[in-house]
């Protein structure tokens, strides 16, 4: 996976290069963000799409966020906005998929490879059908379980309606009737949905590995799942013991400031600053936004650094400073940072969490808005509809999070217990690569659910037999009933029509 | 707790005292094994029972289950078993519980000492009475996550009888229809079993809180559960994220051997020794059983160091040494060590994969005919039922477990992965106490599933509400047709009426 995807894989597979090992990394010619490392070796093969390709689809889909038909955070439209992403941007992965399944040379360079283990992000699970074929082991690094109704049946981690919320419902663990109906609607409607998203991988799967293959067959055979994710921000379930949480992960690498930001920072005074940005896949917003945006900077104290690559607004305010990149981690690290606008990728939440610093959230696609409402229900952030606030909403907003000492004890709090931890979550992730490469996978940790069929792990034969069992009790009682009955009957009237014969 | 149960428990008591913790160890004045300490301040509270009784009760018990009437592995006698325990052994820790809060003195020193959690073993849940009494958060120190039922209700971990195999049931997690249907009828009895169990907790609990306590409440108050066990070991199932598994937490302490053992070492040459032990509960077996285990020793190459305290058998052989107390993970480590002889005790076993020793086991009672068919499973051992076995069954088993390479094979290859962890156990459980003393506990670990009843939990109210939604819907439909159909029906039949009249 490219974009932010690696960026926080990266680590993983540089630290894996530290520790001794050959990483051969897989990545098409054209990438966003998967360059070159001199730590591991870069296995490129040609598609059909060229860096700019991928660059305009990137901003056209950043703007696409932007018009007045898309409504973040109403679940159908969620929905309707991912299946958008999968067929508009998804055929750059899906065309990317079968350039590299037809690629013969490369495939044959890693038959002969004698890889010990696949490490992949298997949003697109492309990585999952050249482990299949290679018949390597395979670890899952991703943000959730496994998009959609997919993680259940693919992990056999049980996932009760009724207090873990679905993906695009922006629900908490406590939901009231209602909102359980919908969550308990929308868990059937996951899988089905997931099944559809996922059926140009199965095509492919199925012609290149030459048999049928399902997306559960593709998801189902991680031996470990790395989730970008701990039960600071997470609501708690259950989990599997082949889950691992490594939430956090991306909140290393503290480097020291570049000059131009020191002279930012150090003019902000007393009332520190406020770090924005929206992520890597969002650095231009439409201008009337912008200047909404730079209208409410204006009016706060604090001074503004604002990751922004378009055209600057008309109205910019003296402690606003637009950067086309920022060192967010860093920035945020630093004891000035008072507030956090973030679009509340998982990258970036776990940023603000890390460092403490509480944030004013502007969820855009995907995840985001679950993301926003899990920090909101901690009471460590505040939410907005980025399509509709007002310069008035924002300003209020960064006012509460910077003011009100509330947003920073709660922010305060969930850092404290997230980086109270035995290890630390890089090593934890690297720890059990390695683990997978010693043992050839780890089918310890891999339950005996894998075995069953739906009816058999619903246990629904168990109770069927049970059924037919008291039915058949009932039934034999009854005619024993009714058979003495009519004998004890039978006996008294016999007589008698006998008498009467006679 | 008191016996073996305290034995891994005292390292982590240790430990955090070591880590410039104060810690109290809460114990009756007569004890098994819960002797003072220079790390820890012991908090001695009178009992009714001398530690002569406790011993006489303990010998008892020892020999009770080698009456004939005992079967170990079939499940009812099981529980029949452990309801027999319980009865007679029980009302040692139930009038100790009562002792300790009755005792005015101890109780108020306790109100004033502000302890920061409460570390117990909740087989008896006594400490959980005392924790709830402060408001202290409650770390369990435990075998399974709780005994019987109550480990899914206590800690809301889903546990499908499909593939988690009840306790006393001796299946593995893959089961055929008729041990399903067992198992499905046997987790439901679990529960009410346990509540039966416990009501003189509950009973005490209510009593001395002055307020409704039920047992569920008693357990479902844990921060934190260290289990101690690891999915080497037990099967793969859901687990929660306040469960943290430690198992292989007593593989400790490693100390050079007395010389008296090296002596027997020494003396068993290329064929190297087998250990043998009962558990710290029996040291004494029935002569004629322990007439059949020596002559079967008799005939074996390897030197045997057995523990065992009673009349020395007329047959022992010379290669047999018999010995009071034996420091068993100390002599499995040593490389000579070719077999282990245990009653399958959790502590045993995971000293067993420890050390990679293959193992003959004699189950007796409680977990352990689980965790010897959890052993034998894998194909690291075999279970022998120690009534019925005759010598020749000893020997041909310690000669397959000795002999056949596959048995050796198989407990390295759990050895290796028991031992691949990123954090030693002991050092996991002291975090992850020190973790429960830092925050006052871990609410963010805590499911959200403990705020649901019954029926809300399993989603009932939804599908009701979806029934009456789905049967109105229905019930309209069919009212409307109806209606539409009689007024067609109507119109038509209406005007011959009519013109009839006319």
């Amino acid at each position: 996976m490219d974009g932010s995807h690696w960026l926080s894989m990266r680590p993983v597979a540089e630290k894996l290069a530290q520790n001794g090992h050959k990483v051969v990394v897989l990545t098409a010619e054209s990438s966003l963000s998967m360059n070159g490392s001199d730590l591991y070796t870069a296995l490129t093969y040609s598609i059909s799409y060229s860096k700019e390709d991928l660059v305009s689809r990137l901003e056209m889909f950043g703007s696409d966020h932007f018009t007045p038909s898309y409504f973040p955070g109403v679940t159908i439209t969620m929905y309707n906005n991912m299946q958008e992403v999968f067929r508009i941007y998804g055929d750059v992965f899906t065309s990317t998929c079968e350039n590299l399944l037809k690629n013969e040379t490369l495939i044959k360079d890693l038959e002969t490879s004698n890889f010990d283990a696949m490490l992949s992000d298997p949003i697109f699970p492309c990585g999952e059908i050249i482990a299949e074929h290679l018949s390597i082991p395979s670890i899952f690094f991703l943000r959730r379980g496994a998009p959609f109704g997919m993680e259940q049946e693919a992990s056999k981690s049980p996932s009760p309606p009724s207090y873990v919320p679905r993906i695009f419902t922006t629900y908490t663990d406590h939901m009231n009737l209602s909102q359980r109906v919908k969550n308990v609607l929308l868990s059937l409607f996951d899988f089905v949905f997931c099944h559809m998203l996922y059926s140009p991988y199965t095509r492919m799967a199925s012609e290149f590995l030459k048999r049928d293959v399902t997306a559960v067959d593709l998801f189902s055979r991680a031996s470990i799942w790395l989730l970008r994710y701990d039960f600071v921000f997470e609501f708690a379930r259950p989990t599997m013991p082949n889950m691992v949480f490594i939430g956090g992960i991306n909140c290393v690498n503290r480097k020291p400031l570049a000059q131009v930001i020191i002279v930012c920072i150090n003019s902000s005074g007393e009332h520190g600053f406020v770090v924005f940005s929206l992520g890597s896949m969002v650095s231009e917003i439409p201008m009337d936004k912008a200047m909404d945006i730079a209208e409410a900077f204006r009016s706060i104290p604090q001074t503004v650094i604002w990751r922004y690559t378009g055209k600057v607004p008309s109205n910019l305010g003296s402690n606003t400073h637009l950067v086309k990149w920022l060192p967010q981690n860093d920035l945020l690290a630093h004891p000035k940072a008072r507030a956090f606008i973030t679009h509340a990728g998982s990258h970036g939440i776990y940023e603000g969490i890390c460092n403490a610093v509480p944030m004013v959230m502007l969820p855009l696609f995907g995840d985001q808005m679950d993301n926003a409402k899990r920090i909101e229900s901690r009471g460590a952030g505040v939410t907005l509809n980025v399509l509709d606030m007002t310069p008035e909403d924002l300003i209020n907003a960064l006012d509460s999070v910077i003011n009100k000492p509330s947003y920073k004890e709660n922010i305060q709090r969930l850092s404290a217990l997230h980086l109270d931890r035995p290890i630390h979550p890089l090593d934890l992730a690297v720890h059990w690569v390695e683990f997978v490469m010693r043992h050839k996978g780890a089918p310890h940790l891999r339950p005996a659910a894998h075995d069953l069929n739906w009816i058999q792990y619903h246990s629904l034969d168990v109770f069927a037999f049970l059924l037919a069992v008291l039915v058949t009790t009932f039934f034999i009682s009854f005619k024993c009933c009714t058979y003495t009955c009519r004998r004890c009957c039978g006996r008294k009237s016999r007589p008698k029509s006998k008498s009467k014969k006679e």
